[in-house]
Order: structure tokens, then C-alpha cells, then sequence
């Protein structure tokens, strides 16, 4: 039976390098933006449009909570936006059942929960809001130049828009403890120390 | 440095004997009962009266959230919970800085945050409501012959006593995330597996 390790994870927290470094350690394959380009090859859409829907930012074109209108052009721009997402499902559970693998976000622990043929462990990463700043800030590209402030702000918004397009997708709350097996606070863990222990726990 | 888990757990979720079987594979000292046992030591209190503290049932007798009174009966007794409150944090700091071991429940996670020389770790303990149900059911003593009605009452009562005293102790919220280094969901697991799998990130 394949094992499948889930990583949500709140942006600023480095789950992603988490994620990467702990596929490296066990061997396991491992999805991130590889999710999206399988999307984008599934369907006719754009890698920005793929990206504006599962970022969660479509939010602001379209409230998905209005299911149905009276606008026919607004009807269309939800169904397309449903298409994305069951493009999205199909892949990851495509990736889920090829081999065993480590997928980061894109609510793979939603979508992989009922999978009978894998052994899956959902994990959430999260850390303390200074923590995240701190390493956003040592983390930004060259040229970023954004203050302090700026950050913050970025963290709240990003945060807010995965935890938006989570609840909108799954009807659960991301980050509610009940949707995983494991929650982990990065906020004074040595990345490789912990990647470590988490290869123990694994192996 | 000593090395020093925590658990936190929520009653139903056999968050005891995944810590007692932890300390077994790690080879820590484990502490459950015995804090009780040393708070009754260091003080004047009974067994009861210590009991009658810590598991959060003084609450009915003394709303903590008066701070002060004009009634001096109640500011006494308000007093005296202080002092068992304190002896508490003094056992299970000594505990702490003796040998590497597992503390289970008791506010050790808070009491602990801040001591410097250990090298600690929070984990929380949960499941989902019904598996916390059945495992009660199963773990109920002969005789005991309690109907699923009354032991779903038994472990709201209990976890709303456990929160309402961590809350009363910490000022945080019993379970938010933040307040631990991991939760783990004990729901699909085999604690011996578990156990296992936790020897390893910890060894």
C-alpha cells in the first residue's frame, strides 16, 4: 500500500521546505507546483487562470457561496472554476496511487481522505505570527525591499486566502486540528533536526 | 540536558496510555499520578482536597475569574487553591530538572515553557468524539455498567473540567495549537505502532 504524507502548512512557516526535505529523507516522491502544471496539461486553462483558482483569489471575481444566479456569464465563470478543481482532485489522486509521496497543499488531505488503496498521514505545519515575519523577511528575493510591515501583511492575506479557499473547497476549516493526524509547531524546530526525527517516525 | 514530554490529552483519547507506553520505549521516568501524590506531600491537603483542585471541580465552589471579594471566607479559599496550584508548579518543575521523563497532563506544558535547563517537548493528544466514546466503553470497569448516553455526558464533563482548569491556571486556551510543539490524532492509530513511530522521532 502506498504511503502518502499530506503537508498543509501556513505560509511563513517553511512547511514546504519541511515537505521537500522530508521526501528527500524517506525517498518518497514529492508534489508541489508539480499539482499545477498536471492541471494545467489536464485542461485547457492557463497556469495564471490554474493559479487564480486555487489560490483562492477567484474569491474576489466570484463568491463561490452564491451557488447558482440569475447571470449567465457568472454561471459559466463558477463552472469553470469547478472544472479546475476537479482537475486538481484527479491528479493528486493519480500522484497519491502512482508511488509513495509526500503532495504540499492543495488540500490534499480533503481530497485523499476516503482513498482506500493508500496509507495516508496528514500533516498541518504551522508556526508562531513573529516566527513566520522573521523568516519571510530573511527569505525574501533580492530586490524585494518589503518592510516589515509589508510582510506582515502578506502573511495575513496569503494565510487568509488558503484558509478561504479551503474551507470554500472541503467545507471544513483549515487548520481545525480534527482534519489531521499530526500538527506540527516549526517555531523553534531546527528544520534538518526535525526532517530527522520526522524520518524516525516514518521509517 | 534534560529531556521532557509533556502530554496534554483529552479524556477518552487514551493520551495515558500512549505517554506510560512512550516513557517505556524511551526509557524516561513517567509522571501521572505521582504529581498528585507529591503535591499532598508538600502540603497540608488532603488527597481529596488536592484532587478536588486540579481536576477543576472547585470551579463550582469558587468562580476564579473574582479575583477578589468583600467576602473573606471566599477570599480564603481562594487562597488555599493558590497554594496547591504553586505546589503543583514546584513538583513538576523538580520533576522536570531530575531525569529525562514524560509528565502527562497538569498544566506541565505552561509550568515548564520557560524553565531553561530542559530540552522540552508539548504534545496534545485528541481524537474524534465517537472513538473517544467507544474507547470509554470498552475501558469502562466492570460494574460500572454506564450507557453510551451517560459516558458521552462523562467525557463532555470531564474535557470541559480539563479546559476550565488549564484555562483558570494558563490564561490560554486548552488545545490551541499554539500552545503545544505537536497534536497529534489518535483516531485511526494503533498506539503501539504509534508508540514505535514516536521512539523513533524522539530516539
Amino acid at each position: 500500500m502506498n504511503k502518502v504524507i499530506t503537508i498543509a502548512r501556513e505560509f511563513g512557516s517553511g512547511g514546504r521546505e519541511l515537505g521537500r526535505k522530508l521526501a528527500e529523507g524517506l525517498g518518497y516522491d514529492y508534489y508541489d507546483k508539480e499539482v499545477l502544471k498536471a492541471i494545467v496539461d489536464k485542461t485547457e486553462y492557463s497556469m495564471e487562470y490554474v493559479e487564480n483558482v486555487v489560490h483562492g483569489k477567484s474569491h474576489v471575481l466570484f463568491p463561490i457561496n452564491v451557488e447558482q444566479s440569475f447571470d449567465p456569464v457568472y454561471d459559466e465563470l463558477v463552472m469553470e472554476k469547478r472544472k479546475v478543481i476537479e482537475a486538481q482532485n484527479d491528479v493528486i489522486k493519480e500522484m497519491a496511487t502512482k508511488s509513495n509521496c509526500i503532495i504540499v497543499g492543495r488540500c490534499a488531505d480533503y481530497i485523499l481522505k476516503d482513498v482506500p488503496e493508500i496509507e495516508l498521514f496528514r500533516i498541518f505545519v504551522y508556526s508562531d505570527f513573529e516566527s513566520k515575519v522573521k523568516r519571510t523577511l530573511a527569505r525574501a528575493h533580492e530586490g524585494e525591499n518589503l518592510t516589515e510591515k509589508e510582510v506582515e501583511k502578506q502573511i495575513k492575506r496569503i494565510n487568509k486566502d488558503r484558509a478561504a479557499f479551503y474551507n470554500d473547497a472541503t467545507s471544513l476549516n483549515w487548520g481545525d486540528k480534527e482534519n489531521y493526524d499530526m500538527m506540527i509547531n516549526v517555531t523553534k524546530q531546527d528544520t534538518d533536526k526535525l526532517v530527522q526525527e520526522l524520518v524516525g517516525f516514518f521509517k
